[in-house]
């Protein structure tokens, strides 16, 4: 835009929609274009909206996963303390799993996988919180539902190897293509992965 | 999200992106999780772009462009007096014609086109106000720069009517665009080109 519209406001609106993933210039456009239309129904709710989220989202000290409190829905929720951990990637993977409804346990979230290229090692994935938490929570089954990517894989063989033979260690088997990434995933296939998970 | 998360914020915040043009529930929760993430650098930031957009966004009462005063900067601009009127359908089209750079006077932002299935007559186009304009701002040439649709030629034909003998009334060429491959190319933009054909 720039000098093609010179107002500041807008122009500066569109260079940050435009650094979301899935957006580009294009798309910034005719999202803020939409949201100049609809500004008292939509823009203005959506600018308190993010206010909101950016005063009070947090990550869970527990578990990774995203919340507005120290400790996130999941770890506050004593239903879940049923003995398993699902260990995912990111949030988004846990949102996906969620979305399934079939897992009632509680999660941690790793924040990445392991990987020689980018320099990430296990302190940067909240591996050490994962063992500590098996022991202080008492816990009987690691799920492992990370991507069935190399690096995902590498990530999983490696908690397997920590966490020893004192906990049940599965992993997500059945429905999971190679190379597939869990938040790309439809619900039953979330569901029949998990229903046929198999020791690790 | 809803039971998935139980974190009325952020599931309020993917809600409301979810329903932007382009995006879809999933990319909505990318986004929201990307901008968790940079919370600091990129979520306050555009928080605040919206409340300011949301609270100095208007359409200039001259010319339907978008802009934070009662007229737009192109409007307030003496130099872009020069007796041309663009007719566009949106401001979307006015920001792509800019972005061109190629046309030097002001616009008129009809705000839709004539459709007798949506019930959209001249009134709700801004039509009457631009016949206004070309009286008192003497303007010479109308450009109309409508889409090449069956719409958007009905819009253009009944413009050109109302506006009569007294002003020189354009329209953007049809052809093959900049890059286009004939074999790509729809049957109704190849006859259009063969027809505007000129000298080599
Ligand atoms: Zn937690
Ligand atoms: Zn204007």
């Amino acid at each position: 835009m720039g000098a093609a519209t010179d107002t500041g406001a807008i122009d500066a609106l569109i260079d940050l929609m435009a650094r979301l993933p899935g957006l580009g210039p294009r798309s910034a456009r005719r999202a803020v274009l939409h949201l100049v239309k609809h500004r008292g129904r939509q823009l203005a709710p959506l600018a308190e909206a993010m206010r909101t989220v950016a005063d009070t989202a947090r990550e869970c000290l527990n578990c990774g996963n995203i919340g507005t409190a120290d400790l996130c829905p999941i770890c506050q929720n004593n239903a879940r303390a049923n003995g398993q951990i699902c260990v995912v990637g990111d949030v988004a993977d846990l949102w996906a799993m969620e979305r399934s409804g079939v897992f009632k346990g509680r999660y941690h979230v790793l924040g990445g996988t392991l990987s020689a290229l980018d320099d990430i090692g296990p302190e940067e994935l909240r591996i050490p919180k994962l063992l500590d938490r098996v022991v202080s929570e008492h816990v009987s089954e690691v799920v492992l539902a990370l991507n069935a990517t190399v690096d995902g894989q590498t990530t999983a063989f490696y908690i397997a190897e920590q966490l020893g033979e004192g906990v049940e260690v599965t992993s997500l088997a059945q429905g999971v293509p190679i190379g597939g990434e869990l938040d790309y995933l439809d619900d039953g296939t979330i569901t029949a992965a998990l229903k046929a998970r198999r020791k690790f």
